[in-house]
């Protein structure tokens, strides 16, 4: 498997572009995004489990389950969520729009929608821009570029990635984008991600493969706790690469799966290191829980900590604080039992305070990536999650939004 | 019922004291907390839940259990919690050096500490003040306050009460302290609370009248969504107001446990309002639930929301945040049906956001207190709770607390 660039324009047959429509009147930055195949693609998506929905997810996943994509369109701007009968019909009308540019059924389009809640749609906007977005698609790097941009609220990083990896001597790519930094604490799915592949993928091997993925990336990462009601992972797999269709039972459906699952972590990591304000990526490992629930309990429940993010925010080494939130996370744990490295250094030993040297832990929680890895010594399970300090900047984005 | 002065030493027969030890060394404020019953009085507590508790939650438990107490000692600025062996056995050595004043057994006497977790209490500085701490006791609101000031830590308000009921023409008194504002998201407890009564009351109906308080009170209230392994709510009846034994079968059954309940829900809004960092008190009520699970779920996720918090500090009506969060609760709900109203402004009704003055929304969310009323029209089911809203402040407390 190696890197590549191009992000979702990397696979064959993909072209991509974004403009600025009129949405985001106050900046003027580019709202409306495009990603289209030449050919149909497998598709596969994963959803919030908000029980508030925004209309693109109802919409979009009524367009999925038909199996077929050609293409995704997608605003930032407005989430298109609490917005009614009414928020529905836009984002058809979002749908309907993008298809009468290739002449294809509106089933096939999937629609997504980013930013501010309860507000509706401004569709008129979308409208007026749908010809120059049409126009704006490119099959290169600068068309994944334009859309993504497309796609970002209070996002400062690009988060994009794209894999090349081989099959039957054929060269096959996946790639993808991702946006998010606030109410970011994606269950089943994350904000918006869109991933392309030009392998033949079969469908339900595909969504298999999404759901495994998503799992131990997506739902591992957690900003500010808030699950957000448009969380929507789509991905379209074209088959330009050619080759045997790839299924479970093919031989290279564990190097397409993995490759997806690299994809996936690393996308997942590049939110989290982006969450609104922060300053740090905390990877948090937790070993030895007598469940993979137990385990992932506890990551979530020390990466959503507010006491542990503003502690690493300050270079605190209150470790006492992360021992605290595994003890509420609802996982079968023993304090006598317990193992606590942070940043490599031990600082607790089957429950018992370890002496450390206070400077350099605090030294060390000020680099860019801050490992945390609790062993509950109980079991065999193990999993690892991402999140990010807390800083005074997550209350000043979060304090000024729609005034 | 009246309002009365006095706190914990408001009822017959009861002293209380702090002074100043040795333990918060940086600061030197009084650290060390005593409260004393002449007589002996039936106890009742509730402890945290997390699976990580403080010695003196442990110690506390076990001597609760016998039904009896003559005092508690509480210390603030250590927690005595991830401390091991050498905890509990400080701990039980706190117990024995209160009860040496008044040559009692150490079963009697209780153990509350806050503060710093995973650092070795300094016992010896609480053995060198012990004499002047049962020297500084006092039966009047000055032994009260002195008691009070030693369990502060983050807090930066006074969390006291007392009240007078009338029963059998007699009055009786009961009177609390609690402290915390930091690690708040009670359950089964809150962080430290003292509750005294002259009442005399019989012990299986004294717990479940302080389970059935808490529960509508700190069990109702979050600061950060971090639960203190220190919680502990202890109360002790001395029966001196005199009359007849109240038990769950007495005429004055219901007056008492009114009392309780109201004494506690005061204290506990006085928690959230005193949020490290908190500007203002966010009172939320979900109405029309299926169960009352369900609305107390609906509560506790809107008032741990950072983005509601956020909002609220910022004073900004971007009300979609709460109905997020509410969808996000686990309970049951179907987006169609819900009404919200924010400080009496009707926001969506039936799912269908409605028009409002943004601008005079603006203006409520800047009073001390913040009311969110939710209905979700499915079922007959409510509850309420208090939270605050989330600062940079906040951040400023907790990036800098034990280096």
């Amino acid at each position: 498997m190696k890197e590549i660039s191009g992000g979702v324009c990397a696979p064959k047959g993909f072209r991509a572009g974004g403009i600025y429509c009129g949405i985001k009147a106050s900046s003027k930055k580019r709202d409306l995004a495009l990603i289209y195949s030449e050919k149909p693609c497998a598709a596969a998506a994963v959803f919030t489990t908000n029980k508030v929905k925004a209309a693109s997810v109802l919409l979009s996943r009524e367009h999925i389950s038909g199996g077929v994509l050609r293409a995704v369109i997608a605003n930032s701007g407005n989430a298109n969520a609490c917005t009614g009968e009414a928020g529905i019909a836009a984002a058809r009308k979002m749908a309907e729009l993008a298809a009468d540019l290739f002449a294809i059924n509106p089933r096939q389009v999937a629609v997504a929608s980013t930013g501010v809640i309860g507000v509706p749609l401004p569709i008129a906007a979308i409208e007026s821009g749908i010809e120059a977005l049409g126009n704006s698609l490119r099959g290169d790097e600068a068309g994944h570029a334009a859309a993504l941009e497309a796609i970002m609220t209070t996002d400062t990083r690009k988060k994009e990635g794209s894999v090349e990896i081989e099959i039957e001597g054929k060269p096959v790519r996946i790639g993808g984008m991702v946006k998010g930094s606030g109410m970011i604490h994606p269950n089943m799915a994350t904000l918006l991600g869109f991933i392309t592949a030009d392998a033949p993928v079969e469908l339900t091997f595909l969504q298999t493969s999404l759901n495994a993925a998503a799992q131990k990336s997506f739902n591992m990462i957690s900003v500010d706790g808030d699950t957000s009601p448009n969380d929507s992972l789509i991905i379209m797999a074209n088959g330009m690469a050619g080759g045997s269709v790839i299924d479970k039972d093919s031989p290279y459906a564990t190097v397409f799966q993995q490759a997806l699952e690299t994809l996936c972590i690393y996308l997942a990591k590049e939110v989290a290191r982006d969450g609104e304000g922060a300053t740090r990526l905390i990877e948090v490992t937790a070993r030895g829980a007598l469940s993979h629930n137990d385990a992932s309990k506890v990551v979530h429940t020390i990466i959503s900590s507010p006491l542990v993010k503003t502690a690493v925010h300050g270079c605190d080494p209150n470790w006492g604080r992360i021992v605290v939130a595994a003890g509420r996370s609802g996982a079968m744990l023993v304090e006598s039992e317990l193992d606590l490295d942070i940043t490599g250094i031990a600082v607790m030993r089957k429950g018992v305070p370890m002496p450390f040297d206070m400077q350099r832990l605090s030294n060390e929680l000020a680099q860019e990536q801050v490992s945390i890895e609790i062993n509950l010594n109980l079991g065999d399970n193990s999993a690892t999650g991402w999140g990010c300090d807390l800083s005074k900047e997550y209350v000043s984005i979060n304090s000024d939004y729609t005034t």
